[in-house]
């Protein structure tokens, strides 16, 4: 994680609320269960698990389990389950929402060392994993039958597929290829009770509830996968990628409709203005087109003769739309380059700044233009610099708030203008979260985007997987809903809000 | 519904459980709610209702609603409710599963009058209808812009966009573009207690629980849906169609396989078998390659340049495959005719025998010679001819079972091999069930499928939509579950078995 990147800290704060006997009862109770060398009581190495990529939420969970099989995890949720202790399942923790934050009194379950690759099925393009292998490993390990996993998350180097389960993430080249629940056929998963389902499988589509696609973006509250299938596509064997700069942004932005207008769909179009631009050049001196207000980095793949053809189209219509200059990359080197200078941004932007807040938000292409002019009137308003980075074509933008955390304030202002742009988005027809998940940041804008009765139905289904309100607590849903039919009953849905555990 | 075709005779059977008294009742005050010309209760009338393209389970509903705007749905549903009435949605009713026969003593709901095209927004490939729109009226008003609707079910002529959604429909082309759920991007639904709620939106990913994944296919137990929006692709540049005749269904299988292993996805990869060819053949005179046991038919789309290179690639695979004659369409008669075959197999095969079951079903790519093998041994020892038509690209069988309804036991026979190929597809790793979904006729399979936990979690999803179990009772799920927590309380998906109605 870098470590420049603050988000403002969460309206509801207070202190930690451990219970330290009860916390060594249950140690012992899961020692007893797993074996040594999987269970952390020690607040001194639970301090490690205490927050995930949103830095700013840290809650110290009473216990952190190890997994290193599957049966560690059913022996950990049953043993949950009996003592009516919430847990929260975690990944590589890079998570950009908060979904992976500990419960206070709750445990934490690392499935870091399930990182087993079960089985690659290249006839049938399928690769089996375990949780906690790290995304790019799927490709590596496909690379040598010349196939690929499609999402890739910017973290995608250590993010681990689990996570990306848990929070449907997304990537550049999701423009083209779709989603984590795109790619996700089948999946082992442990239920709140403890018992072990499979959702899915092997084959393109099952019979019954497709409840894969509801677990798939569930946030850990619906129960914890130990097994994951997902599919591989055929590598391209052409991928070509142009970078191109604009006069205005609303140039780029009309590139970028005119693009998919064509029926052209690019592997990538991503999109940086003007701050986004100069932080990155200053920080890996990518060669962007200087004076850009905005540039576009756009990526062909598929065969060769079909990506030749297309990207006459695009040079044609970034043309019409003013473009001063069009650059092609003309080996592997020069298109690393590009590809540097859109990958640093987030942590270039961290040199000229000394904090910022990633937003994640969505609107329909076709909004782009008038959008982002709304978007630079709320920051001049708010007086506050904004760098925008983000997929274009899918219309998933990433503002980066710029604020000084030493400024009394200045972190209140910057949360302020990100909830007013996530506002923005939903009236543009849009959503609160493109692939980075609602977690702690965003449940309270889920009403924002949901009616109450749509609210209502998620949660008769979370409520569904688990009654007891034991999985990930806290997350997603503004108001936990009561299960069962009892009026005055409160779950540990309630009694355990992890924004009551210790802020930083 | 083609005359010919007939499944056998269900095992359960009995006469009509119809109590006239409280059917009039509850046409009354349905008739009251919703005014006059939308309830009908004469006897005569509902039998027009009484089967789906299933046409073996025949049942006479109590009342038929012929709605006619979404709040005559909602008005129903919430009648039903406060009367612990059982209903059941029905948009075309071409549906091969039996998913659409009504309930003895219970409402169906008509959806065919709603059928408003609601929005075309060709700029973010997006067109929102009501659920008795056809499947066709999409490409068709997206056409003009240049754009189409992907899924194609054989019957999507007159099938409904609403039943679709329902059974998750597939189509030739699901190969390359995916099923309705791939396409599917938002939904309002009225759940069962007549609340509408929205599922999803236009944006291609939302926050929350992705519950319109589990709606779309959830066979109408989780509400009924009153507006769809779909995504549009882009009308392809360029669809290039070839006919390849082989001398072995071995042959025909492997070049599948190496197609696809060549990382060519065509557009669709539909095989007939010889008795398919034959009664095509003779049916429409489509000029199929004399004496092949197998032919494909192979449909490249795309950018020009892109489809030429490819189908070069094609040609040589089959080539390798021992493909005795090869023919590629020279223009949009011919590729008509082409398709003309395979689209009139069905029906052709009527023509050779007085009944025929279709099967349906789903088996990994690479086991098709074998199972196609083992299929052939199990036909022979029953004796009875099975033809097959399928879309061998992702592996969905569709054996045709060929069987005299005159000779005694001759249904029982085509039944019990159509059950022993789905118990072959199972254990290959497929499904039961690739695009016509479970219905009545296989809920009896789901236990092959799923483990006893798999199905409990699904049916605790179907109890968090529907406790009272009145939305399409009886269907998909072999042994309905007891909602909520009363134990010995039976609910209305128990009483109300449609195998129980009137069987022809």
């Amino acid at each position: 994680m870098n470590q420049q990147q603050h988000a403002p800290v969460p309206p509801d704060t207070g202190g930690p609320v451990h219970d330290p006997v009860r916390a060594e009862r249950l140690a012992a109770r899961l020692r007893a269960a797993l074996g040594p060398g999987k269970v952390l009581s020690d607040p001194a190495q639970l301090r490690t698990y205490e927050c995930d990529g949103l830095a700013v939420y840290r809650v110290r969970p009473a216990v952190a389990v190890l997994a290193g099989e599957r049966d560690d995890v059913v022996r950990t949720v049953r043993i949950c389950a009996e003592e009516g202790v919430p847990f929260v399942a975690r990944g590589s923790g890079t998570g950009l929402s908060g979904g992976a934050v500990p419960v206070a009194d709750g445990v934490l379950i690392v499935l870091s060392r399930l990182r087993r690759i079960l089985d690659v099925d290249p006839d049938n393009a399928r690769v089996r994993v375990e949780p906690g292998v790290i995304n790019l490993w799927v490709t590596r390990d496909a690379a040598p039958h010349g196939q690929a996993y499609a999402p890739d998350p910017s973290s995608q180097q250590v993010c681990s597929i689990g996570g990306n389960v848990a929070e449907n993430a997304g990537g550049a080249h999701c423009l083209k290829y779709g989603f984590t629940v795109n790619h996700v056929t089948g999946a082992e998963v442990v239920l709140p009770d403890g018992d072990v389902v499979h959702l899915g499988g092997t084959a393109p589509e099952h019979p019954g509830l497709d409840l894969l696609g509801a677990f798939v973006g569930s946030e850990g509250t619906l129960g914890v996968t130990t097994e994951v299938t997902v599919r591989t596509i055929q590598a391209p064997e052409t991928v070509r990628t142009m970078l191109v700069g604009f006069h205005t942004v609303e140039d780029a932005a009309g590139t970028v409709s005119d693009i998919i207008a064509a029926g052209i769909l690019p592997a990538a179009i991503e999109m940086m203005d003007a701050l986004a631009v100069e932080a990155a050049e200053a920080a890996v001196q990518c060669g962007y087109p200087e004076g850009a207000r905005a540039v576009l980095v756009v990526e062909l793949d598929g065969p060769r003769v079909e990506v030749d053809a297309l990207f006459t189209q695009v040079e044609e219509i970034a043309g019409r739309r003013h473009a001063f200059e069009i650059r092609i990359a003309a080996d592997d080197a020069e298109r690393a380059l590009m590809w540097r200078g859109r990958k640093s941004a987030f942590a270039a932007v961290g040199r000229i700044s000394p904090a910022y807040y990633v937003q994640d938000g969505v609107i329909p292409r076709t909004r782009l233009p008038d959008v982002l002019t709304e978007m630079g009137r709320l920051a001049d308003e708010a007086g506050v610099r904004v760098a925008n980075v983000f997929h274009a074509g899918d219309g998933n933008l990433h503002p980066l708030i710029l604020f000084d955390d030493k400024q009394p304030g200045a972190a209140e202002a910057a949360e302020e203008l990100g909830m007013a742009i996530l506002d923005l988005c939903v009236d543009a027809g849009g959503s609160i979260t493109g692939e980075h998940g609602v977690g702690l940041e965003k449940k309270g804008k889920m009403t924002r985007q949901f009616s109450a009765d749509d609210l209502d139905t998620m949660q008769l289904v979370r409520c569904a997987f688990d009654p007891a309100g034991l999985a990930n607590p806290g997350k997603q849903f503004p108001t936990p809903r009561l299960c069962g039919e009892r009026p005055g009953v409160r779950t540990a849905a309630d009694t355990h809000d992890p924004a009551l555990g210790e802020v930083f």
